[in-house]
């Protein structure tokens, strides 16, 4: 049974996201979404919004579950016995960071890797920042976002 | 039971090669890695010379298995029942050709997943086609790739 | 009046090069789709095959002429009267080629401008290679190239 | 009769974006040079400044008009009835955030064509920021900016 | 006698920068490397922590001397009589930041020469900012900074 | 006495090369510009006749030496006892495949360091292909290499 897990802010959820998420959980066994929380980013949502966003966003899969974590991501991975990373992969910037970040944790914990799953085409666009920028615009978030959070996102922009 | 594939040229291979395989392996239940044949580009060694030089570098693995395959990869991963495909990332260029291929993949067979695997630190440097040219000039070969094959390569270059 | 011109090897058209043409029309007055005979590449289709694809692609599109040319591009503008290059931007490697292109032209002739149209998301995996490559596997070459000139591929690469 | 919209933050106007303006005024009937104001952005410059900055430098182009907007730009470009968005292209971060752009607009409004201008060799160093940090030192900023505007920006600085 | 500086924020220095120090300490007569004050950036540690930090790190190389400057990098070279700037090369986006650093450096002094020197492959994914990150969660720092300063870097993070 | 290599095709020198050599040459003791001859690479001018038109352009830097070779790059540099290689960096296509060679030379000779120097903005379009590709248009060819080269190279492209 191989287990993978799906870090990130999260902060809120995207269809590239969701994407992601729809495609680890059909070829692994098991998919742990988990919300990092670093002290030194400040976010929109609060933890529990954005867990709560992810649950309303996932709940067709049963093999997905969701938590949070103020843990380094290798000490995540040992707690939770998983080996496998995913990380979706847009951009060369994307590209970049994401390759040193695997360089680092493979330094911390050389039994972990690290995966890039290339974004669908239709989602190569999106990104977080990308939906509180059009939504404090009032556009319809119809193409960035889970119908199911729509409402989520609305309230906390006003 | 979760089985990738690992396509290439393999032209020789290398220890860059090497280093995802036994990464993969390790990760993954079943790691098939397979030597495709593209009749449009010419290979420096033969596809049975080419297989044998990965025979002897894998042994110890045992839950990795060596074929070659003339078919296009999406035929290749639904004849064998796999549905993960690995591929080495090291340098941009790279990234730009895994992801064009990967989405084109995609489009032929959506079940397909391609997951980059980022190269370790001390092999970004290496490719088959290094490893002929300097072989060429008859640098010791043993940073460049497994012990097992460099006799096979200095026959083939002499 | 403004004209635009859209130069290439069209070896053969594809859904991404429509996708230009088609926006590329209807932003600009009038555009001229040209087949750059370049003596050092050799293509799969002669010249009256490119050409003939092409307008079977475009008939619905009367703003659009077709032509080809062995002129350098700034002569081609230059006779032709028009101080627009369109080009289509999909990967990094696409912006640096085309950024160097456009700085040589720039040089040659200063009155003409080099513009880049980046991709529809669907079509940034798209390339003539790819189309050659997948269509000698026998793929149903729908969602690669205009419907019109699948018979005309197929027949080649037979 | 085409025109075509130069979106930035202008804070301040260096020669690289004269350059743009320049070029693109030359080869469309209209531009139009919008300061967008962004709330999440905090600038140098007020948005009065900037404008009367833009303002001194293009008065030979006759054809270029000068806009504030608080608007997506999407909304703007329908407000003024224009179908083409000019924007400079440096360098491979600047490409891949205005390819993202250009996606996301087009998703807000198809009608849309955002076309990348490549930068004049003269002019790929130069940005805004680096204006701003170069003046803080006191050096001369004639290879930097328009000389109608050296001593708004050296007023402001003190 | 070729002097080459050093320039950066150092905060604090890691193994990568030490490898740039060391390989451009063996390839010319003198070396200065410089903590470079910007009064813009906000730092961890203060100007005299971050030169005591280098300065335990350098002891074993006589020809590197150790300096902090809030001078634009080219009056600097100009006063301690340099013309060579050493900087190390990790990613794209180092490259695309360096290079337009040394564009505007050259604008600004014709005579002084940037030279980039690529990270050895094991440091490629190290960075300053990384070291405060995986510091701030208690992880061992042996493979991320010289040996000497660890102290100082646990003792700064508590 | 502190000498560098300046290694390449050079086939033919172009402004750029040149631009890079006047550089070196002004920065360091000595350098040696030495055509490398790759059998694997076919060439349009001979390697006499490449030193020839690099002699014909460097005349005016007496610290500057010219020379081909067949060796693989570190012997030369053991060869003639220099170790600092120059590179010219314009792209970011440039800048893998140099990272990638110095890696490769960086394990074969651990004494050698590669430094790569950005282009001069005005040269950054510039190429030896480029320059074949325009000269067999009968394009003036001032902009692109030395006037002293010019009837060699049209005598050949004739």
């Amino acid at each position: 049974m191989i287990k993978a897990v799906y870090p990130g802010s999260f902060d809120p959820i995207t269809l590239g996201h969701l994407d992601i998420i729809k495609r680890s959980a059909s070829v692994f066994d098991e998919l742990l979404v988990c919300v990092m929380v670093n002290s030194g980013k400040s976010a929109l949502f609060s933890i529990e919004e954005r867990l709560d966003m992810i649950r309303k966003s996932v709940v067709e899969y049963p093999n997905v579950t969701i938590e949070s974590s103020q843990e380094l991501l290798v000490d995540l991975m040992n707690r939770v016995g998983a080996r496998i990373v995913i990380k979706g992969l847009r951009a060369v910037s994307d590209y970049e960071w994401e390759l040193q970040m695997a360089l680092v944790n493979k330094k911390l914990a050389p039994n972990i890797e690290t995966l890039l799953m290339p974004s669908s085409e239709e989602y190569t666009y999106l990104s977080s920042s990308i939906v509180k920028e059009v939504a404090s615009y009032g556009v319809n978030l119809e193409a960035f976002v889970p119908n199911e959070i729509i409402d989520d996102i609305l309230e906390k922009i006003k």
